[in-house]
C-alpha cells in the first residue's frame, strides 16, 4: 500500500520502538524520534509530536505496548492491575479525541482476555497495536474511496488543520479524499487554511500536499470566508477528533467558523473520520470535553512572544460543529447523510466491519 | 483632550517632521519615527509603521505638507502642477482606505483655493493637515459618545483587528466605544482577536487596552466563532477602511467571518467608523478594490518562515461584509441603522458637520 506521500511515515512500530515523525520540527526538519518508554510516549501524545485524532489512537496502541513491557511482575493478576493502571495515565494524554481511549480500550480489552501470564499479555497486547495501525491504513483507504465520488474534476477543495496522512498512520482522512480523487485522474487544488495556533494547515498540510504534487495554497483562517464569497471554493473537508451520536463534531478549533461560512455560502461542508471517530455514547456534541490548552501558544509563536507581556489568552484546542452545518460525515462505509440518527450508527457498525474483513 | 491610552501619540507634527510611534515594532519596543521627506511618509504607510484608516488619512496630510515643503519652483503654476502631481503618489500608498485619498483631496482642494505664490499654498497645506489632525481627533470622541449607548454595563466586547488609539490620532473608533462607556463608569472587557497576518490585534489592540487598563484577553481568529457559541460575546464592534453608499464594509481581512459568526448567533455586530470613511460613489461593497499584499506576510511569522518553501499563498489584506451584517454604523452623529440608503447620507452629512464644528 502507498504511505501518504510516499516518503514518510507518521507512525511505525520497530526494534521494540515506536518510531514517530516529531511534527513539532515540521515543515523545517523531517527527524525521526524513537519512543522507548510510554512515559515518553505520553509526553509526544501531549506536546504534539504526533496528533490528529486516528494517529493518536494508533500511538495509544504502541504506548500501550510499552507500558506492557514495562510493566515487572509475572504473575498474571499483579501483572493486570499494574498495567490496566497504566493504561488510564496513556488514555488521559490529551482529552478530546476518541480514538486515544478508543485505542486503550481495545488494547485492554486484549489484556484482559490473554490467557496465561505476562508473556501471553505481551503477545496479546502487541497484536492489538499492530491490528490498530493496520486497520488505520485500511480505514484511510476506503474513507478516501467513499469521499472521492464527491469531489468532481477542477475542484477547489478548502481545508482546516491536518486531516492528512500526518494525522494518521497513512493517506490521512480529509486529504485521502483528496489524494483518491487525484488518484482516479482528478486535477484537484487544495486551500489550507493555516490553523492558529499551532499552524497544522501551514506547517503539515502544506507539506505533506506538496511532497505529493497536490497544489496547494496556505490563508489565514479569517480569509476562508472571502475565499468562498469570491468564488474560490467548491467544497470543505475537515477531519474529526470525536463524533457525537447526533452528527456533531468536534474538531480542531477554528473548524466551526469555517462551518458558519460554509453554510452562509451553500458550500457543501464535509468530515471526514473513521468509525472509531465517533462516540455513540454521547448523544450531542455538548457533552464532549474540549481541551484547553496553554495560552502562551496564542500568545507567542515559535518560542517568541507577540502580545504585550501580562495580557492572557483564551486557548481551546477544539471546537463543536453542530450536526445541521454538516453536509455529510464521509466514513469507511459510504457517507452518512442528515438526519444523522440512525444513518451514523449504521454507518459506524459497517465501517468498523469493513476494516475489520478488509485489514486482515 | 486626554490622549488615548494617555502615554503615547500614534501621529503628529512637531518642528517640520510627521513623527509616528512605529507600529511594526510594537508591543516590544515604543519607538517614534521622525518622517523627513514625502518619500518616506509613502514608505511608512506602505510598510504598516503607521496604519487604521483615519490614522493614514492623518498621515496622508502630513505627508502632503512634506511634498508641499519639497517642491521647489516659487512660480504658483509651476508650483501647483508639481505639487499635484506628487500628490497622486501619496494618493495610491494604498488602495482600501478611503481616508487616504480623502485627505489628500482636502489638500489638493486647499492648494488650488489658495491665493498667491508657493508661501502661501504651503501655509495652506499645512494649515489643512493639521485641521484634519485635529478634526480626526474630534471625530474619535464623537464616535465614542454615540456608540456608548449600546454597551450594557459588564458589556464584553469582541474586535477584530485595532480601530483603537494606534489606528486615528488618538482614542479610536471600535476602542472609542470602549473608553467612552469606561469613562462613563460601565465595566467593559474585551476579546481581541489576534488578527493574522499582521497581528495588529494582538499586538496592537492588545497593547493600547493595556495601556489603559481595560481587561483584554487575546483569541485566534477561529475561535471568535467558539466564543460567541460560548456565550461570551455580548456585542461585535470592529472600524473600517470604507464603507459604500448601501453600507457594505471594507475592513480587516477576516472581519466578514467574525460577522457571519455574529449573525448566526444573534449578536449584534456594530461598524465604528467616521463620516471620512464613507465613499458614497461606491453604491456596493464590490465596488471597493481590495489591496493584495505579499503573501510573504502568510507564509512567514515575525520574519520567520513558517510555510513549507515553495508553497504560495493568497494575501488579501481586506475583505468585505455586506450591510446586511451590520447591526448599526457607529458615526459622529450617532448610528445608522438598516436600511442604509437614506440613512447613512445622512449621518455621512450630519457627522462632517459636526466636526467641522466642534474641532474648531
Amino acid at each position: 500500500m502507498r504511505r501518504g506521500g510516499g516518503r514518510f511515515r507518521t507512525i511505525e512500530w520497530k526494534n521494540g520502538c515506536m518510531v514517530i515523525l516529531d511534527q513539532r520540527l515540521l515543515p523545517h526538519r523531517e527527524k525521526y524520534m524513537k519512543i522507548r518508554s510510554s512515559a515518553a510516549a505520553i509526553e509526544a501524545i501531549r506536546t504534539l509530536a504526533v496528533r490528529g485524532a486516528p494517529a493518536i489512537g494508533v500511538a495509544g496502541g504502541f504506548a500501550s505496548a510499552l507500558a506492557a513491557m514495562e510493566t515487572a511482575p509475572l504473575g498474571r493478576d499483579e501483572f493486570l492491575v499494574k498495567f490496566l493502571r497504566r493504561l488510564k495515565d496513556i488514555e488521559k494524554a490529551r482529552p478530546t479525541a476518541v480514538n486515544l481511549s478508543w485505542a486503550v480500550g481495545r488494547i485492554r480489552r486484549a489484556a484482559r482476555a490473554a490467557t496465561g501470564e505476562r508473556a501471553e499479555i505481551l503477545k496479546a497486547v502487541h497484536s492489538e497495536a499492530g491490528k490498530i495501525l493496520r486497520e488505520d491504513a485500511c480505514s484511510c483507504k476506503l474513507i478516501g474511496m467513499s469521499g472521492e465520488r464527491v469531489i468532481g474534476n477542477r475542484a477547489r477543495i478548502l481545508t482546516y488543520c491536518n486531516a492528512g496522512a500526518l494525522a494518521t498512520s497513512e493517506y490521512g482522512t480529509a486529504l485521502a479524499v483528496v489524494r483518491a480523487a487525484v488518484e482516479k485522474g482528478k486535477k484537484v487544488s487544495v486551500i489550507a487554511c493555516e490553523t492558529r495556533p499551532i499552524l497544522q494547515g501551514a506547517r503539515l498540510t502544506a507539506w505533506e500536499l506538496k511532497k505529493d504534487g497536490i497544489p496547494v495554497r496556505i490563508i489565514t483562517d479569517g480569509m476562508a470566508a472571502y475565499c468562498m464569497r469570491a468564488g474560490m471554493v467548491d467544497a470543505v473537508i475537515v477531519g474529526a477528533d470525536r463524533i457525537a451520536a447526533n452528527g456533531d463534531t468536534v474538531n480542531k478549533i477554528g473548524t466551526y467558523a469555517v462551518a458558519i461560512a460554509a453554510a452562509a455560502h451553500g458550500i457543501p461542508f464535509f468530515v471526514a473520520a473513521p468509525g472509531s471517530t465517533t462516540d455513540l455514547t454521547k448523544k450531542s456534541g455538548d457533552e464532549i470535553e474540549i481541551e484547553m490548552r496553554d495560552p502562551d501558544e496564542v500568545t507567542h509563536f515559535s518560542g517568541a512572544r507577540v502580545a504585550p507581556k501580562g495580557v492572557g489568552a483564551i486557548n481551546p484546542a477544539f471546537d463543536m460543529t453542530p450536526a445541521k452545518y454538516i453536509t455529510g460525515i464521509i466514513m469507511e462505509s459510504g457517507i452518512a447523510r442528515p438526519p444523522y440518527r440512525g444513518s451514523l450508527s449504521r454507518h459506524v457498525r459497517e465501517s468498523l466491519e469493513a476494516v475489520k474483513v478488509k485489514s486482515k
